[in-house]
């Protein structure tokens, strides 16, 4: 089969001919309907070297797969071959606590996972190709009816990671309440869509440019709010002076930290998703009583589950291009800079 | 002022001329923009007798009543004269753990309260009148921008029934949940309502009338099913076997609980609301695992403030039917004939 | 190896001599170190009879199991020859949204599990042998320092079915809050542990049987009642009126249940664990407002693992009796006949 | 009477006769039965300046004062006249959704209150003095039977303190988890009693002196370690490598915040409760996912009557030495010098 394979740490890609995949015991392998592609590919072209991650190249890329189940392994039950489903990206050591109820991206013993803290597409055979395999069948999720694998890719990470965050703070986003999301981008519009599908709350959309503003606008935003040094006064005056319940700060520069401590409320949640590189400086007087700063990194099993729900019904769709898989790399130079319209989805 | 009052038990109430009130400390004097027409005013009429409830007639009707601050007691603070208001209508003792919260349909001590179990319209005088004297600040809650006093009427009853009682199954109305609404009558298409813009549940509606399932279909229901013996069924195949995750009973008899029991899904919740007079017979091998079966009456302080915000927002909106004061005997007339288009708002 | 077998149903076991289980891939066999005799395994010697359960004998009893790992199938990861383990003993389909978290009591595709509803000693093979096969690894749930097989078997039934009901209502039970148990048997005792080693709340033991109430006060029980027509004042009284936040009925008698509901609290829990064969009448206005009414069945593997904690740590101990594999039927007789000191635990 | 007053910022106070209070509607005076004396009085004496806070000198010192009723204000209801009740410290606005459910110390409307962000011995006339006057009857706590006034003055702030920064941890706090207590001083070694109480965790104590460390045995830590580079790693060791579950902070320097991150498990809290002055750099990589980290300030009205159950039940017991208000000036010497065992309780 055809797979886009990175080779050796900065280096681009390259689309090489590998032999199909055949599953081991309790394994499954999936043919490919739809593999997106992540800025955080980039980085491993771009910047990873030997020591940023306990994983080298050569690998094929691709963590945000569905497709249909092509075959399984000894053992796999409640799977057919033909089904549609979607793969599940985070894959952790399956014994320990996190990973027993579906937590592997927080699994706490990485160290007995197929790749330590990766996944396919991340040091291991990802979904840039005709066919993935999955080395535990716990983590193929059947598509719900209504939702096509291209469709359900993008929603693995770009629409599972902005659900975990907002999942997470429900129970501060009753009516009455604002939820604050910093970054319009290709997580941060779906997140829009989650926030209004899943609660009552107003959403307020920041970002610096004005056509991401409009796409928040599309997705649901209540109120939008350009970037920039009146930003916070402005989410305060939006919430009788009280501040947003929860800020979604999808960049994670120190600029947009900042604002979020500025913008938030007492016991509201300041949650940090974006890898800006930013710091906040944290103590008992710079932050507003009781508002809980944590990150958080892509979603878990169960919640996936929710988000192909959320999808199949039209309530979340991220916007995406589809290209080809020998288009794979236009994406990324589309990427690259700047031009790419929502998530590019490869379809083989 | 005029008001309309109910003099004894069995009888139809009168509009009469009764001296305005006036605030002691802590209390506010309401003057009324709207006062909702409740079913449970004809039992008050027409069944009720000495010894039903802890207090007996004359009293002037309407537990459902907004309007604007009229005059303030000694000591009010946080008000002020002319603000819109809605009156909260559970009246406690104002101490109890429960009443500290706002809880006061729960007080632990009703003989404490104004009167027992009551509230104005029950027991005390309502706000079928130009003014309502309301025996505690705490239990007058200001307007949002975007609602006026005849709209918020109805959400004080109609409106926060069966928000609270939505609102304690949201942990189990996550995407890929369903929840059932058996009866779509005055309080049934609210809680619709209020599902849809609350939850990303399915919302399955119940009845066994053509028009209320329509109106079901209005406020958002994705699918209506006919009250009969095959609904369970349907529900259990609407949710791929499983069952609905929380069926919400506004009719309370024999039938629709047996239909709650039959459509609910293991560890998910039934919840009574309608006083339809039925049992529901619960043993260990009766009622799927874990299924929570809980009656509900009416809300809290904090809850009509949310609700207030879904209304203003236009994401709740009651359908009434506008009287004047003295037109109030007409409204329950309608209401009796079943003629009654939604809910009565009593517009003095 | 020797194994204790039901051979039909309405039979007494007996002991004989089967082969060794050799495990397939993803299973393990386990060594037993202890199996516990359950009052369940009574009712399959003497009141099941063909159709009463989706399976029939013969097989091997025992569902409270722990000893240590024996074999291991291929594919199986976190596991290593000898370690001591439990055995979680309900086996659910493994994929359904339930299995997928740990929680196969409450399995929604009982059909694809290995026995429907079922489980080691519960239609398949269990422990009282000197080998258990147990068809799935992630049934196997390592044991904490400090806790032997024969103590932990005890645990993954008389203990987990306590704990399961209990965790679930901690959000009821702060400072302040009075548990109420009724029943203080083998289930039981092991509850009050349970309910003082994880909250603050008061906890008030209900039974008929003085032995039982002086056992409940060694475990911990703040207040012991004798069952009985003014049990419920007496709760009511040590409440200062208010009623029990959270009611364990673990005896689920018509008379049990009714006093679970005299003795409740608004918003309170009412858990049935015991099948008494009792039903009770739930209606608007036979129940305090807002209490929860619900059965619970055993518990989670998550929750499996943390009972094991508090075994280890002692902070909870069952009483048991130890008998050899060729007692186990004396250990039964002593069931029937009421003189079994604690719950037998067979040690192979 | 006597009270002890702070004349003006940067003095010591001194013991002056001033005329008895006397209740407006709905104020409330207390005869006090015990005053603690709390680091933060030494801050108002030696530290603050005009412009440190909202408000300023004169005023009684004293914000953890409990004692009898001694005159009611009109229409106050609930409390009777020589009953013995603690005083809730916080004097929010009363009207804002935060003190509408006894949350005043996160009081939205401040410049409403009493005084701004302040109470009694904090702004207005304290219990340091044979009479407080309390401005709002909701902020007197009936005293549950067994617990006197002097032993319940220490809990409304060295018990409420600690216990609302634990108990929302709570849900994180299961069997087999692990929480942190760093600093076990007036506040830390009242947290240690609390969590033994009210969870079933293994508690870990962190101090650098010896003399707290045994303190924190005393009041049931399974284990201590002692503050410095190795602190991180040891409690790792005691965690299977997870870190710990909570981390609570009474200190709050540069050191014990790094500590904290150091010591922290996924998903955990790092709640920061001690005004240390130090402050920690929050990045997406240097604090491990998910961990909730926010400070905490006081509690609230419904949190003190669960605290003062367990003061009356004796579960949780601040170390107190007993002065009169003649001695108060040496209490403060004490607390200045490091010589006081415990918290001091001044008892007019």
């Amino acid at each position: 089969m055809r797979a886009l394979r990175l080779k050796e740490w900065k280096s681009e890609p390259e689309l090489v001919e590998v032999p199909d995949p055949t599953p081991g015991p309790g394994q499954v392998v999936v043919r490919i309907g739809g593999a997106g592609a992540c800025h955080s590919d980039l980085h491993l072209m771009d910047e990873f070297e030997p020591g940023t991650m306990p994983w080298n190249p050569p690998f094929t890329l691709g963590h945000e797969n569905a497709g249909w189940v092509h075959a399984l392994g000894d053992g796999v039950t409640g799977l057919s071959v033909g089904q549609p489903v979607a793969v599940f990206g985070a894959w952790g050591c399956g014994t320990c606590a996190r990973c027993r109820v579906g937590v592997d991206p927080y699994c706490e013993n990485p160290s007995a996972a197929p790749v330590p803290s990766g996944g396919g597409g991340l040091g291991l055979d990802g979904g840039m190709a005709e066919f993935e395999l999955v080395p535990d069948a716990r983590h193929v999720v059947p598509l719900p009816e209504g939702l096509d694998p291209a469709e359900a890719a993008p929603l693995t990470d770009a629409g599972l990671t902005p659900y975990h965050a907002i999942r997470r703070s429900w129970p501060k986003l009753p009516p009455g309440s604002t939820a604050v999301m910093i970054g319009v981008g290709g997580l941060g519009h779906v997140g829009v869509q989650i926030l209004k599908a899943t609660t009552a709350a107003r959403v307020i959309a920041v970002d610096t440019r004005a056509e991401a503003l409009r796409l928040a606008e599309e997705c649901g935003a209540d109120r939008t709010v350009t970037s920039g040094p009146a930003a916070a006064e402005e989410i305060r005056d939006a919430t009788g002076g009280r501040g947003a319940d929860v800020v979604l700060d999808f960049v994670g520069t120190d600029t947009t930290l900042a604002l979020g401590v500025a913008a938030a409320r007492t016991v509201g949640d300041l949650t940090i998703v974006g890898i800006g590189g930013g710091t906040l400086g944290v103590s008992f007087f710079s932050v507003p009583y009781e508002v809980s700063i944590a990150t958080t990194y892509w979603g878990s099993r169960p919640e996936l589950v929710e988000v192909l729900d959320l999808g199949a019904r039209g309530l979340v769709r991220p916007k995406t291009t589809t290209f080809a898989l020998g288009g794979a790399l236009d994406a990324y130079r589309q990427m690259r800079d700047g031009t790419l319209e929502g998530r590019a989805v490869i379809v083989p």
